[in-house]
């Protein structure tokens, strides 16, 4: 079944804002086993909105239309789409009384645009019936059409629970896509590539693809079949394939994050942690605390800008800074031990550099940044190159770091092998 | 002048990626006065491009197509063209002897793949004769079609310095657009637009609009006039009318941030500051220490996550904690008052709440955060209730305290009206 998407509102064809509700629902249905074959973005307009519809009318098996269902002046989809398919607007009994009661609740009085909300074309089925939020799908010459709110929120959530679920429904000869992400840090793009060759010739039916999202690549992995157990299967097998082909590297899959990868393994072996950071500046605290419970592992973070508060907080020595100076592997071993000796954590991490755009040496270059970690077995610290903005430049060392945690968690050999 | 872009790539139409060109492309049409009427997604096929292509034909004055062009067996967009505006395709000499001499230096020989490159529709003329780049326009039937390639730095360069003049050059009657962003923090959006009432009403070619930006809202003033001084003299008046109305609530324009505008506050001022956060985990350092020389007014962030280090980092005494918990003003003006004393700086600081999902209580529910501001002369904390997800509520606590140092900065009786 070939569907099509038309995502409506002035702010997206004036560029104020990029379409997401479009991208979400392609990739809902993609993945669900249909194909789409465009996304049209257009403005509140009654022209568009009409000749966009009389087009997915004719081409498609379905469509799914967003946006312009509200109350305001500038919400127009419904009333252009009932002049469309010559379906006079009828006042819907259910919605009537729901906004009544919703409006009731909060002690306001319905107005002629509340009233706006009701009135739909002829036919036309509520899709969402219990919760207040307006939606609905028209069956026109045995194609659905389903008219979704522009909230993103309130559209994924009726897209989810009800469109693709009833679209599914109809399809006779449904094909399965079962698809899984692999998400890989520290090896080059091209290297992965190399790595993954071969496997598409291999196993029919497999599409593996890469998607950079900086400083992680992503490896998406899509199994098209007419059964699902089989395409499950089909998955299974290349997911091995390469797993096994790059090891270490893949630090997690579909929605993980690195944060979350580490707090689990954390927890799981029960260790905590203290962090020293200076040039990421609260970025590493920030990243591990998105992850809700992390008050378990976690300690404290020291954000060490001046050089004072590294002698005074973390005890580095005059000395050092003077010799080596704050941006060296020396003051990263330091800040590693100290932050954990001194809140008697398991392990201590540490990161100074210098993320740009200036204070740049020749050498000691913007992108200089040490990473340092220590247990009460070893305190290691190395130092790298990283390049781009000051914001790349801070994610790349954030990453480096929380990538070591990862790798010494999962390695008993990962510090002594510095 | 009404034109439409057609955005091509089967990433798109699954979802995998979400579409940059066309809204980039949206957004410089709309500044240079041009009317965008819809941007069409469509992946690399031919029946697709073809309908696209003779739908914008028919409707539009202009069209803008991106993606397809490369040398690879999937771009399609060139072959497409040539059949459906019934121009052969015809070698051009120009790219030829380009794309010979830039394989020649990197000793590359030419294949039929490359050879694809040269070869356009006739009557096609290439849009960049200097950059290695593939990119060409044709006239037919008296509209402009621009084929420009899908990589965006490629295709923004290419717009903007070859498309968008050479549209401008074809208006007669040129429009001029001119736009202003006000960002606020601190009002509902409805509020703002009851202060931004009858703006429009009262100014011919403004346009008022408000853009929800968690957790900010922009308002965005548009002016279109005939003429360029005049529209930017109506958008000042009507800046100053909104700047008026909303006072301080405002607390800059355009790609201003907040941590910009207070970095500068504070570098003006020669003040320095320290930082004590719990919940929001480093965010406050993280989001300061992203602008570029924020090391000359930030001397440190302690993150203490933990009860034991807000004891030994900075001094709260247990009864302090046993009396009122960490997550109480109390708390927050020790940690404020303390890390400023400790570091020495001029501001100090205070961040203490629970970021949930789990962790909250009757008296203290999920979104309870204390902030404490500390200087010479006085320390004062204040609590809130914020909502929503983990991440919406640190970010809601960061962007408070990031506002009371900018309301301190630019009003000397701030701290004194808690």
């Amino acid at each position: 079944m070939r569907g099509e998407i038309i995502v409506i509102g002035n702010e997206l064809v004036s560029g104020k804002v990029s379409d997401i509700n479009g991208c979400y629902a392609a990739r809902r249905l993609t993945l669900a086993g249909f194909y789409v074959t465009g996304i049209t973005v257009i403005g509140d307009e009654a022209s568009s909105i009409e000749s966009a519809l009389r087009c997915a009318i004719a081409r498609s098996d379905f469509a799914i239309i967003t946006g312009g269902l509200g109350p305001t002046s500038d919400d127009i989809t419904t009333e252009v789409i009932a002049k469309t398919l010559e379906r006079p607007l009828v006042q819907n009994a259910d919605i009537l009384s729901r906004l009544e009661s919703c409006l009731g609740d909060r002690g306001v009085v319905m107005t002629s645009e509340h009233q706006k909300l009701a009135l739909l074309p002829q036919g036309a089925e509520v899709i969402d019936p219990v919760h207040h939020v307006c939606g609905f799908f028209i069956i026109h010459h045995e194609k659905p059409l389903f008219f979704l709110p522009g909230v993103p929120e309130q559209m994924k959530d009726m897209l989810d629970s009800h469109v693709i679920p009833g679209l599914l429904d109809k399809m006779s000869h449904r094909t399965y896509v079962k698809e899984r992400v692999l998400k890989v840090f520290g090896l080059e793009e091209t290297k992965i590539n190399q790595l993954c060759q071969g496997i598409e010739k291999d196993q029919e039916g497999i599409t593996i693809s890469f998607l950079p999202r900086f400083p992680e690549t992503h490896i998406v992995i899509t199994v098209r079949g007419k059964q699902a157990q089989q395409a499950q299967d089909e998955l299974g097998k290349a997911e091995e394939t390469i797993r096994k082909r790059l090891g270490n590297y893949i630090f997690g899959q579909n929605d993980q994050t690195l944060e979350e990868v580490i707090g689990h393994l954390l927890r799981s072996r029960k260790l905590t942690l203290a962090i020293a950071e200076s040039c990421t500046g609260g970025l590493i605290g920030h990243r591990i605390t998105n992850i809700p419970g992390s008050s378990d592992y976690l300690d404290r973070d020291v954000v060490v800008y001046s050089n004072r508060s590294k002698e005074e907080l973390l005890k580095v020595p005059r000395k050092v800074l003077e010799d080596y100076g704050a941006v060296s592997g020396e003051c990263a071993e330091w800040m590693a031990k100290n932050i954990r000796i001194s809140s008697g954590t398991d392990l201590g991490l540490s990161v100074t550099g210098i993320a740009g755009p200036t204070g740049g040496t020749n050498q000691k270059p913007v992108g200089t940044v040490f990473v340092g970690m220590s247990t009460s077995k070893a305190t290691v610290a190395k130092g790298f190159k990283f390049s781009g903005s000051r914001e790349s430049i801070k994610t790349m060392a954030s990453q480096t770091v929380l990538d070591w945690v990862r790798r010494y968690l999962t390695d008993d050999t990962f510090l002594f092998s510095y």
